[in-house]
């Protein structure tokens, strides 16, 4: 597929060219700080509650009924329209943007309304793009698994039995996710500091083992009642799109706290999600088979295709307070070994109610290299502590200093023609003084 | 503290009588469904809106300006006001109802506003007082916390190391929660039929192990920023009150799913809550202190006061589907060891964000009786399905059966004055065929 042309001017290595159209939620000058819709494009931003407003959908009759849709703070409403609205939104948007489509010329011939609605993205402020219900983080990721396994229980027994035969995941908190920019405050909690002591006492202080998690989030468009599962067959037309997303975690809080409950405090001061929603659709040229299962799963997980997940490109950076960059990880979304519609089926097996807006979480994807230049934790690539992780200008880390930004990005696809994600981005500040 | 006479006919062995007042949401016939703020009071349910509509609160002038909150189809907006306003206005309804008081004649001589206002409870549904961002769930109930670990790991090492450090938690599905008398269907899922087996492969099918838990239930009323802790001495200013908790939970799904990351599907299919939160400031008379900690605690986690918990009498029935009930315990909420402001302390100690509406369990409550009567799950009952646990009737369950009925009760107080919850209750509808 040739890349299309448009009569805006999108600079090749964008993540928003035009065969992309993500959904986010935007303030501008113009909107005098009230929240609406936006597509980005380039280095644009399409104001859709300003482009609705002035008709710009009078091309489009299946959405004009519905343009009140535009008119909310959160893409709760676009989104729950459902995967084939989306679908024909996302068309008639790119042949606006288009060099000669058929609605070419609503935006390209407006002064008035490019003037009102397409911005300069420096000239915009992006938001949380849902209101998230529940947010479920599941640990997909099985290179991950594998490798924290190893370190704790040897190789041999690094998955737990239940690895292959479900997704597993727990419940997060969905008041911390927080939108790509927002910093991220360095948590207190408590930490053992000798492990081997008995008994064990621990002190409380600032975290000393802050990690990231880089992982894919997938926002769901579709509920289902409780007591009434999705079934895995149905489940692709539940999700909306997909986020960039860091999970934050304190490595040491969690070793802690985590018998039997699972973590909490270790996950719940931040998790940064990417601003741009890419619609699922725009995902679909770059499906790709998920990792191999040995284990024959049960029929409420079987799914009729194997390339139920995407190659998306990863790396994530990391910047330290002196300025120098370091990427410390590429690889890519293809590293799972449960898709988002088993994650899904699973979920909702037992009836557990999920909502429009409501977001998952892959778990951390790391790939298998021998260099191990495709991790996503520092937890990995020190491996558990024992290795320094090599930064430019001579640094190193084992875990995040304060003052440290990490940058993950996302794409897939060709210059002219990428689908990406954009960044998603935090600061680490300093601790509370308790 | 002699019972406030009310003009009202106030049976004496109400759980709302003039010493409580708690608010809920409801709709009647008179309200065409809208939801709308209510207090239970005895038999009749006073609505809000149509209370605060025709003046009522005209002797309040501190409410009078923020009678919106009472539009709102939760009571999430009263409860922002802060407990100060709880205070006030629960003092001035006991007021309107007392035989004698200073706006005894508010309601009592206007027959107009008691016909739309003053509902017979008969006549009125309950729905969901609050709309939750997130639930967390503690394990607060060292009883509980005993029993369980006991069978699994025999009674030295019961409790975790963590445990008596930090009030363990983990983070629920709001989605999940819902009202009393809501069916909770029997979740199929993941079960290992042969725990003994290697490998361990398991099937997908109908919990054959449906616990109850009985727990306590906190809203909170108070947000704090994400990054900014909440201190032990301010947490009691974020709560707004308490209901009854069933945290239904399907025991086999569970032991299968829960090992690294903590239980999911075996506790998202269902949360019961009881549909009148009593206010704080109702549950002040019956303070008692927490269950003894050996444990020295970290500062951050050290209340001034020790009676920071309540002593409410608890019991749980189960109706079999031929009609006999059957009370299989009888406790008290003072089986914690560690308070609700300390769950909250320790809750945002890394920076968690939490908001008005968000809602806390306290884990199962157990006591410790020689004879057993005052446990609070059935799995403690029958003792890891070694015992059966006797009905009425000859009959005998380990686990819930589909067309049980079980019912939560709570109170303080005396007859005539008691403080109480009214019912948690829940009955078990058979598991969807797959």
């Amino acid at each position: 597929m040739a890349p299309i042309k448009s009569w805006l001017a999108i600079p090749p290595e964008s993540d928003f060219s035009l065969s992309n159209i993500p959904f986010g939620i935007i303030t501008s000058r113009n909107s005098r700080d009230q929240k609406r819709p936006a597509v980005a494009i380039g280095d644009h931003v399409l104001d859709l509650l300003a482009f609705s407003q002035a008709k710009g959908f009078s091309g489009l009759p299946s959405i004009e009924k519905h343009i009140d849709v535009f008119a909310q703070p959160s893409l709760n409403a676009f989104a729950a329209l459902g995967r084939p609205v989306h679908k024909e939104v996302r068309a008639y948007l790119q042949e606006v943007f288009s060099e000669s489509g058929k609605h070419a010329s609503v935006l390209k011939d407006n002064e008035e309304l490019k003037k009102n609605a397409l911005l300069k993205k420096e000239d915009t402020k992006t938001h949380l793009p849902m209101q998230i219900g529940d947010y479920t983080d599941f640990f997909a990721g099985i290179n991950h698994a594998f490798n924290v396994g190893t370190m704790f229980r040897g190789p041999a027994n690094a998955l737990q039995p239940n690895y292959t035969h479900l997704p597993v995941g727990y419940h997060g908190r969905a008041s911390s996710v927080v939108i790509s920019g927002t910093p991220i405050r360095r948590p207190n909690g408590q930490i053992l500091l000798d492990p081997t002591a008995d008994p064990k006492v621990p002190t409380f202080g600032p975290c000393r083992r802050l990690d990231i998690e880089l992982e894919l989030g997938c926002f769901l468009c579709k509920p289902n009642a409780m007591g009434e599962p999705i079934k895995i067959a149905d489940a692709d037309q539940h999700i909306f799109g997909y986020v960039l997303m860091n999970d934050w975690s304190a490595r040491d809080i969690q070793t802690w706290e985590y018998v039997p409950l699972g973590p909490f405090n270790a996950k719940n001061f931040g998790t940064s999600i990417s601003a741009w929603v890419v619609l699922a659709d725009a995902l679909e040229p770059f499906r790709t088979p998920k990792l191999q299962n040995e284990t024959k799963i049960l029929p409420h997980l079987q799914e009729k295709r194997e390339d139920s997940i995407y190659d998306i490109r990863l790396e994530v950076d990391l910047t330290t307070p002196d300025g120098a960059t370091t990427t410390i990880s590429k690889t890519s979304g293809k590293n799972l070994l449960w898709s988002f519609p088993q994650m899904i089926a699973h979920h909702t097996s037992g009836g557990c109610p999920m909502a429009v807006g409501d977001l998952l979480g892959s778990g951390t994807i790391s790939g298998k290299s021998e260099g191990g230049g495709d991790l996503g934790s520092m937890l990995e690539m020190n491996w558990g502590g024992k290795k320094d992780i090599m930064l430019a200008g001579m640094d190193t880390r084992k875990f995040l200093k304060d003052g440290d930004v990490v940058t993950i990005r996302g794409a897939c696809g060709e210059d002219g023609e990428r689908v990406g994600f954009g960044v998603c981005e935090g600061q680490i500040e300093s601790a509370v003084n308790f």
